[in-house]
């Protein structure tokens, strides 16, 4: 599926994405069955250019310091493919965190991305305390293992969290060479959804870390700043949600347009002149349109309150992660339902394999997982009620 | 309940407006409970200045032009009082259609809007055909009777929608004192809610009508940028159920935090701790939050549209009357999902007639079938799926 | 509104509660607005002979011993009005467990309650804990208040759940004659619904209570046959909420062939062909059979149960309230979808205050408030998921 | 997969449903994977006795007449296997309707049946129109194709419907053994749910049909006892949805006991105390529950119309179906719901494909888009309001 794209890097990246995502659809259901690893997909956004979407302009990046527009890209690249939009995602979010590391990392992380076009992936599954850093000489080792590692296999560089002996409660982030000696990426991901992320464990079998390889954040680990980073990935999750919420509601349009037949007793011609049919895709309609309002939002907001820097107030951050958390928990609702629905607005024709319609249901399922959802409700209750912001954790 | 709230023209409405709805909030469960018509609330406005509020600067006015913030002026008064939220969005929607009248007619209603401080309301609910005009002599005569003329008592003029004999598909607008001789507002209003609208018929008995008081369209009545009008008034009553929603979501807050008792097995001291409790504020504020959005964008969408004049295109009022359905459905869905789970939110005792926190359901419900949300959902999802634009009616 | 109904006593109480319903139906909207006391309802109970319901033959009673009968009833009852099927759901509650006093009270209040032609109320709230009962001499005396006692005004005989001043959790119940020296009915219930339950509180100053008053569980009071008695109540008020959606979707239905009119866009020519209004038929229906199910098979499960007598286990009684809470669950869900949506089947006129239809919603939100449904359902996961039956309470 | 289950025709049916849907959900997952044609499965249902169940026993049958008890049947084996329950379902439908034959023909047909342990299967879809019968001599000749012949490969005699050339309205069935010769089954099901129905198309060249092999109907065809049909075939998948709904319940439950790990946040130690997936529990449960009861309902009702034969009427035709379709709906529903929602009560490690949770939305959701819900809905409610009888369908 590999095609050149040629795009002169002077192109809009959305319109970059918008293109890809074309690409990208047309293999989609194909891939989805394979499962197996996102080699193509990332061959594709490498030859896009849009792996430099976030590396800064001074090292040769793109330059985009917006995350807005960052998540419209996603999203956009998510219509097709859910997992090309979660591995996307997860680059970005990797590549915008250099700037928090010193200047010669920055120097050294960026400059390599560009050069090399980098794909960066992570093995820093906070739910996983497996693995463990230590201190050897000047350097570190890793030992243990750590899961769902999204698109380790074909990363470049894979951003590390491990924890000390000590202490399982403070994680450090190193970034290393997915290539590096005792680094392997095992074989154990067949989910029924976001199939082609390859979100397989890796282990680590005494792996050298140098100690320029570590990231030190800059900033008091509590400090707001640092605590509202989680609410950047969450974003992108939302994202990857309302992407292939809009993307199957396309499709299933084209469908009911073109294919769906009528019912006996509706009175009608055309299955597009059902009244419940049309009444059906009003309401979806509604809910996508709010989902992305709210998704639209809180990428504002929490672009705005990142701009603060050590600025920002514990209250500034629990507004922004409420922004996310409510984003998130419509696109949620909105996706499943989505997902679900367009099946009675495209018929029973449509459940053949050749239109893989079910596939952004597993997806979306499947990725809407990732933490619990009623968490983050209740997480909103208590800051609107009582103001009691959401509690520290990597995923709040 | 009238208090001189002497506040400086030059103080921002959305302030004055805010300080109004505190001062109406005191007595709305009291007012509710009379019905009877709005003399005090009026008086009130009248008082606060705001009835200038679209009355261009030229003529002595406020000068708003932007529906935005008058939408968001509108939502306030509505949080504290539905049925105040209706009249004052009903008399901007007349003050500001003065634009289009010729430049005699501005100057005319313009001044003396300002000068005697006016309030606008209207006779012209577009379903009732009863009302009928005709020539006599170089001017008219209106005989018949209105239903549904909210307002119209305690109005200082009155918007009269008519047809003629021959001609029951065109209505025929005119602006008339409502103390006119023949004129009658009949006392039929006694509803379940939106009690204080006092939106009682009026009868016309050979009402005297000069031709200089007819409005005449200044744009074919079939031009964009005419049919596009439906929606500023849908966006007022939609603007109204998010106020009441937003409201009552407000005051259960404070009730639960203050009052609600913990359930003996809730294993928790106090009610705004229950993890229920908790996920339901969670999730009523998602809804509340989409429904806010909706509204601005809608509100900012139809102005943009308004903005283009008779340049308008048939697909950009589409555009603009969908983004406006878009929100009156979710607005209606979200208003009646908080006005029925705040019960739960707050308890049984929260039931007694002294919180009066029935009246918010009361007065969304009823006005909320001004119109059926079935056909606006409907229009969307043929405008979304066939490009079908929205039938022209007085709703559409 | 009393008028004989001189009902021969060997006619079927269910037809007899279907004559009474619609005389109640008649003038129920008035007396709403009313608010006040149920005296009429209660003579209007009396010479239907429908008090004497559960009292065994023996006595001269009905002798109906069938639960799942006397729900119909209370269900037929609160069709037309809500408050008149808690209080006789109340009343027939109080005579049925006069089976578990000793056989000298048994002949003394059934006797008596045929006699007279008794209406049985209680104060007994549970949450209350401010009404204290104290030896004197050879008998007792109350002291102190008890909220929400339902129809204790028009009362003959009051059921008073009262504890010690030692010990709070016991509670003592004991029947006296509502006319009792020292006991004071107050006048503080002006509720939004189910208004004329008159659910005032009671007063108590040193109010006598005969030693034989008492009422002496025959069994401990960690019995399942006894922690299994707050089903039946629990299901009285399931039976009422029930009873309230299918007395509103009856008259819905009749408004919307007699009166509504068909949209404008409909392309129909009468309301009730309009494929949404159609639809929403079929759906309100749909969830009014599923909670008629739900109710009538609990009803069978714990009649069933509670014919097991002392032989009955923690399983069975878990089993049973399960059923009980299920049934719960989905009449107060369906139920306030039912009060709710009809209005959009009649459309905007039905809201005028002479049709009253808004009291359904008023009087099924309060009264589905009496105790959370959230712990109902955490009840019924919390067996279903983990055998943990509900804990004992006056509730479950 | 098959396994020799030896049970002595003195068994109970539904338990050796119960084994058999044990034995099947072993290989569930696999199969499903697999897709391809239904032998192993068949072949258990024979070995089981389990195809015999509604053939009388007069010709060495099980002689089951009752479909309420058929119904949990089929409902026990879609528990382990959507595709088991429709294939079962289907084969009951035709051996059931032997009854309707002539003499000779049930004779024939069933005495075959039971000696040689038959399975049926239909080639008969309504919408599907191409399949034309035509005399030729003394027989008659099949031409054409037919869609979704679900089973038809693995069958032994396939009931076939088919329409004349002069005549598309009517259809006409015939029974013939599905080695004759001319007919071939395509292998052109591939689809996302239900694939181990093999609901391939079956094409016919001139395949012979011997008169004695076609079944005239005993009654009119718009007899009510003949329209009442469609209802029993709604109702086998109604029975299938719930099965599924059901059995994804029961291996949730099994999953978030043993399996699921309590948020980081949640305060509880286990999954299984988490305040939130109690809730949810319960939620389910309480829909499962409203399912059932509507299911085993309309299961007595269309029993109890079904017996009434040609006299039964017009009115008590469409209380029947009205009563499936009532099922339908719910299950439908619910069935969507829990297939959904039960992901949130195991967690995102439960997205395994070794667990397969996915396949139940999969196969329900195929399989309720069979024909179209929202008509059913539209159908209940226009016998509610307006007393319209269903128009009869094939599917209706």
């Amino acid at each position: 599926m590999v095609q050149l794209l040629d795009k002169a890097i002077s192109q809009d990246p959305l319109e970059i994405a918008i293109d890809l995502s074309q690409e990208l659809a047309k293999t989609a259901v194909e891939r989805d069955i394979q499962g197996g690893s996102p080699r193509d997909e990332i061959e594709c956004l490498r030859q896009s250019g849009l792996l430099k979407l976030m590396v800064p302009k001074q090292y040769g990046g793109l330059g985009e310091t917006s995350w807005p527009k960052a998540y419209r890209i996603i999203r956009e690249l998510a219509k097709a493919d859910g997992s090309v939009g979660q591995l996307f995602g997860n680059h970005n979010n990797l590549t915008s965190a250099l700037k928090s590391a010193t200047p010669k990392q920055q120097q050294k992380y960026c400059a390599a991305t560009v050069e090399h076009n980098w794909f960066w992936a992570n093995a820093a599954n906070a739910r996983d305390l497996r693995l463990v850093i230590q201190p050897e000489g000047d350097h570190f080792r890793l030992k243990g293992i750590k899961s769902f590692c999204t698109g380790a296999r074909v990363s470049d560089v894979l951003m590390v969290g491990a924890v000390s002996e000590k202490d399982a409660t403070t994680r450090i982030f190193a970034a290393i060479p997915t290539s590096r000696e005792g680094l392997t990426v095992n074989d154990d991901w067949d989910n029924m959804g976001q199939r082609r992320t390859d979100s397989s464990s890796v282990s680590f079998d005494h792996v050298l870390v140098e100690a320029d390889e570590i990231f030190v954040p800059p900033y008091p680990p509590d400090a707001p700043i640092v605590t509202l980073r989680s609410g950047f990935a969450q974003l992108i999750k939302v994202n990857v949600y309302l992407g292939i919420a809009q993307g199957v509601f396309a499709v299933a349009q084209d469908y009911t347009r073109t294919t769906s037949r009528a019912w006996m007793t509706s009175g009608v011609d055309k299955a597009a002149q059902d009244p419940y049919i049309l009444h059906h895709y009003g309401e979806l309609w509604v809910g996508l349109q709010a989902a992305a309002k709210l998704a639209d939002d809180a990428a504002q907001t929490i672009q705005a309150a990142s701009a603060k820097g050590p600025a920002l107030t514990a209250e500034e951050r629990a507004d922004a992660l409420v922004a996310v958390f409510t984003a998130k928990t419509f696109a949620t609702r909105v996706g499943l339902e989505v997902t679900n629905r367009i099946f009675e607005l495209t018929g029973s024709r449509a459940t053949a394999k050749t239109y893989g319609l079910d596939r952004y249901w597993r997806d979306l399922r499947t990725f809407t997982l990732h933490d619990p959802l009623d968490y983050k409700i209740h997480d909103i209750g208590n800051w609107v009620l009582n103001r009691q912001a959401p509690p520290v954790t990597a995923y709040s």
